[in-house]
């Protein structure tokens, strides 16, 4: 199940990249499963990685060797998050690593490795070594969905953005894919993002601006709550156009617009495509006295299964996100302050059911396969936003079936 | 569905205290939805409420009750929590209470009222009061299994639990009633627990013992996080028995043990029977450095779905229960010194799938009805533990029908 049509346009080639998909039967047979990035001499790397204490060893293994070199492929697999396998998880890890670097004859250390899948199984070392051969010699410009598609693993559909901007005669292009279905959460969730540019930024700029952007997407989307040992977010600027990029830069303001567009695209591909979704749901938290209070309040609201369950039957049952606003623990909430819209319908104002709300307007408005619910909290300015999804008896089969 | 048997014993009159259970046809015909509880003159009265911000009105005027006044009779009605209804809704609450008073001829605010059941509707009042006459008159001492019953929402059977402690040659009897399915969380839950006893117990000590083992019971129990509107637990001593009990009484010590059984009792069999519940869960914390990091984990590991679809499915994803610990936001957590138990089976140990960990051993484990999930820290000595329960197709299913 997932909410809407997945328009995927045009994904633009990102010179200075190339990348190639092939299927080693990790979990499943004759699929691809395995996805090999290859990135220019010149380019500029940033990355962020899950907050989980029991970081799956390939994140471990990725923030070692981007300290210590500058990376050269990313090597990523389904099937199988090589997490919770201690101190051999991470020598698997790494003798995969350096089976591309043996076959490219890049420097050591210049491999980072991403794993999603089954937590605590150790990762089938040989079946994906023996297909890097082949990854290697397919390594193309042109294959962005393939690789998209070979990251999923209970995903639906492949998630991918590409823009282009102009500059002068030429374009900066930017296109990302990423992966993820459950488990999501700020701090990332089991969700994997590599989103590309041929512009020239500078390494520690690169860091900040995915590290904003991050934080306006990816951490702004929760399905349950829970997050992942094996999350990474990596931004890449091959320089490859030879347009820079900096704060200053002529270009900047619509390169920016741009790349966040790609950033909170694939975060609401994430969304719409969440296990066992058939709603999408933007949770705006406004009047708020501080971000961190409004914040709370709209995660009180997403992750409340009652909430969730109520959306599932499209029932406007209001009372559940006012007892969830209710307990989101807001030091002295005037509840004669609040209001709460379903979409451009006020249910809750002074403290109770508004006098003009009518269930057939709450009715028409859960219907929808996209709902927006606002909580005004009238103590300030703060707004947050989270997107969402609804709680289903799919969502329940499965992650009930996930292993079996 | 609800895990184990109900078994509920004789439930003991409680010299001092009458009951009555009448039909209002709140929500269903039929089926006795409202419960009056009289209570002897010389009793005295302890009571905890719900933390949500939106408090429902029975909420606020039995605060207000309580503080001008002693307590002669508790009313409470199902199918209804009289919540979300602003003003109109106190007052509400208070027609109901003063009818009780026009026909029993106590003081005015000595009624306290409780309300559980759908919010945002305003209470049938007419119906409610139609019925008081009736419940008046036949008050008696041996009816607590038909209040159990009439307090119930989803509940699939009552809570009900009684003992009495021998002293000299007479006995302190405890009977209390509680009712609650889902919602469950600590600072409460939809949930509502009515303990009384035949000892004469001092107001503020009273309340002491309340606070102290609604802690250990019912503030550690959860079902999915939320809470509601219109919690509320009561502690009545009638001092019928002319028994006293003091902080250094003689038979306090097993008077205590006992009334901290009936609260752990009534808290555990709400879980036992939480909505769609195939499984009854204990989360237990051990080597923690604080209670409050002990408490968090806990809390990470049960509410987590993807731990409760995994424990629905019989399936020990272990990787799910490390994930959960490991985003429990424990500050330098050293993941080498956890250990992860199911049962009596080491899953996890030196950040890893132990090493004698068997696949078998944990679907041995997971088969049974209860389970136990230990955690050790290795970082401390402080222990908690909550109770919990699976997420299941059930859970989806009853919520997402609760009010169509």
């Amino acid at each position: 199940m997932s909410v809407g049509e997945n328009k995927i346009t045009a994904l633009h080639p990102v010179p200075g990249i190339r990348m190639a998909s092939v299927a080693a039967g990790i979990k499943k047979q004759e699929r691809n499963d395995v996805v090999l990035f290859e990135i220019s001499q010149q380019a500029t790397i940033a990355g962020i990685y899950t907050k989980n204490a029991f970081c799956a060893a390939p994140v471990i293994l990725t923030k070692k060797h981007m300290s210590q070199a500058k990376p050269r492929y990313f090597l990523i697999n389904t099937g199988n998050a090589n997490a919770g396998t201690g101190e051999k998880g991470i020598e698997d890890a790494l003798s995969c690593c350096n089976k591309v670097v043996q076959l490219t004859g890049v420097d050591a250390n210049t491999v980072l490795t991403f794993s999603t899948g089954v937590i605590g199984e150790f990762l089938p070392v040989e079946k994906i070594k023996k297909v890097l051969g082949e990854a290697v010699k397919s390594l193309n410009d042109d294959a962005w969905l393939e690789a998209a598609m070979a990251i999923m693993t209970t995903d639906t559909r492949p998630k991918a953005v590409s823009y282009q901007i102009p500059y002068e005669d030429r374009f900066i292009t930017i296109t990302g894919i990423a992966k993820g279905a459950g488990m999501l959460k700020p701090n990332m969730a089991t969700m994997l993002a590599y989103i590309f540019t041929d512009a020239n930024i500078e390494k520690n700029y690169l860091q900040t601006l995915l590290e904003q952007f991050a934080d306006k997407s990816f951490n702004r989307i929760t399905v349950d709550g829970d997050t992942s040992t094996n999350d990474c977010c990596m931004l890449v600027a091959s320089a490859a156009s030879d347009i820079e990029i900096t704060k200053s830069s002529p270009v900047s303001v619509e390169f920016i617009v741009c790349l966040e567009r790609v950033f909170v695209e694939l975060a609401k591909g994430l969304i719409r495509d969440a296990e066992g979704a058939s709603k999408f749901i933007t949770i705006k938290v406004e009047e708020g006295k501080t971000s961190e209070e409004s914040l709370n309040v709209a995660y009180a609201v997403a992750e409340s299964p009652l909430v969730k369950t109520a959306l599932f039957a499209s029932d406007p049952n209001w009372g559940r996100i006012l007892a969830a606003v209710g307990r989101a623990g807001i030091e002295s909430l005037a509840i004669q302050a609040v209001e709460i819209w379903l979409g451009d319908v006020c249910i809750v104002s002074n403290g109770r059911l508004d006098e003009n709300y009518s269930e057939e307007m709450g009715t028409e408005v859960m219907a929808k396969d996209e709902i927006t619910i606002t909580i005004k909290l009238g103590r300030g300015n703060a707004e947050e936003q989270l997107w969402t999804s609804d709680l289903s008896y799919d969502y329940v089969r499965i992650n009930a079936e996930y292993r079996t």
